[in-house]
């Protein structure tokens, strides 16, 4: 029950795993997107303007994405790791004609594939 | 890397733990809203309206808390435990008076003194 806390080599592993998500999030590989969430019903998704859960349904909502207007800049991003298999990753980001701050929450567990996103929630902060 | 999903007692534990942090938010219970979460400058909190890094800044939010009005309904509630230390709960929420869907996502860990959120994320789903 003792965690240890951001181990280095654990916290470039979930920071080399968020910055390849970010770059298929802004790059529209959905395969990378899709790839990083893990295959399970348990898998769910809160995006800005719609509720997902279960893999199945981040997929279906991948395939119908637009693939203009990703750019965005991340602002006081805070990757935390506990112990060598879980992580939660979270951003503040900004993107051009949006004046909310949106905020993105990743939790990252480690499976034998590699480190999988379980849950995420993205959303606009209100005014 | 293989980790039990969703072991009933571990389940039963977090649900615990969930549904006594959500009677201390509807009943305004700020000692029990501030043991719940992880007293540690890592822990965070993206709030509708404010993002909140660090445990003090949610708790001197806490202060500043609204005590009515404060009564929700959750529906699709998912906890997901992975192993016996680690859990997902992800809600969605409905409050007299608004319209948009809420949505509630927290991290949870298991540590020596309990079970504690590690990072959360509430939300009213965009229009």
């Amino acid at each position: 029950m003792e965690h240890e806390i951001n181990l280095p080599e654990v916290v470039a592993e979930v920071t080399a795993a968020f910055m390849r998500y970010e770059a298929a999030l802004t790059g529209n590989d959905v395969a990378v997107l899709d790839e990083l969430f893990w295959n399970n019903p348990n898998t769910l998704r809160y995006g800005a303007g719609e509720n997902l859960l279960g893999y199945e349904a981040i997929r279906a909502f991948r395939l119908e994405r637009p693939s203009k207007g990703l750019e965005r800049d991340l602002m006081h991003t805070v990757i935390t790791t506990y112990g060598r298999d879980y992580a939660t990753a979270n951003t503040e980001f900004t993107r051009k004609g949006e004046t909310r701050i949106g905020r993105q929450s990743h939790t990252w567990l480690r499976l034998p594939q590699g480190w999988r996103i379980v849950a995420a929630h993205v959303s606009l902060m209100s005014a």
